[in-house]
């Protein structure tokens, strides 16, 4: 199974893409689609959409596992980085790749075992996990291939939960 | 100039296209585009853009006016809300649009002369600046029309804003 891991926003987009065979983990491809601050924000929504569209196409995964947002301060940052996120949902959906969506509790649940891991925890076991010589950068391209491998480890489990409107 | 209005939701999503020509206004289309809660979100996202990008097509307008986005409170609803509101920025700039922003003050401002004008002065404004025999429904309707209004006695002043990574 190959699976696209992504953590939104809108200034940078990590994005991680494994595949999860037989209980053995490979890393495929990993970065980040960045955008610059100095641009109209709509150019930056094409911008993520288009390279995302790219790196479907280029990778054929067949899923994507993307962070469900939480925000309690900062509401304007919020705001941009769910329409961000939207843009991302929408390629994926256009692609008809299966969407799920989990925490960050969720994550670190899945990575490392335990929900109230440290950050660097998480990293480490990216790290471990995906046989990588170094933790990736930036921590956003980090984040993205914990949460493909949390989706690895979640999917035909009772707790796969696929991004449905039930759950709203 | 026609401009296209928009409230944004992501269950109700008003439009309006509005004609302004030499300091007159004509009512080109109005309605909702609407999707059903049963349905996944990503689909009704791709629903979203689709019917946006059909309406644009259509009835080819110069330029969008949409809401900007405030929220205080119920922050999962102003999550999917923005996510909405993403597809349609993307709608929009993907088809080559001005993309313009308005605070509901603004709104409020330019089309009855008053910020703090209650909700039915700006219904009676949009029916009676475009002539129409009711007040749209639903509301979002009707608040897409005012977008649109708005935008039309803001554009060329020195208060317009195109919508800028400056105001960020």
């Amino acid at each position: 199974m190959r699976i696209l891991g992504i953590d939104p926003g809108y200034a940078i987009v990590g994005y991680g893409i494994i595949d999860y065979n037989g209980g053995s983990f490979s890393i495929v491809s990993h970065g980040a689609v960045t955008t610059c601050a100095g641009e109209d924000f709509p150019k930056r929504l094409k911008c993520i959409y288009d390279d995302l569209i790219f790196l479907i196409d280029k990778y054929r995964p067949e899923c994507i596992s993307i962070e469900r947002l939480y925000f309690n301060t900062n509401t304007a940052t919020a705001i941009d980085v769910a329409q961000a996120r939207g843009v991302i949902v929408l390629a994926a959906e256009t692609k008809g790749l299966e969407i799920n969506e989990y925490t960050p509790l969720q994550v670190k649940q899945s990575v490392t075992g335990y929900g109230r891991a440290q950050k660097h925890q998480v990293m480490d076991m990216v790290k471990s996990l995906l046989k990588l010589k170094a933790v990736p950068k930036p921590d956003d391209t980090a984040d993205a291939l914990a949460l493909a491998i949390c989706h690895a480890h979640y999917q035909g489990s009772v707790y796969s939960k696929i991004y449905t409107e039930a759950k709203r």
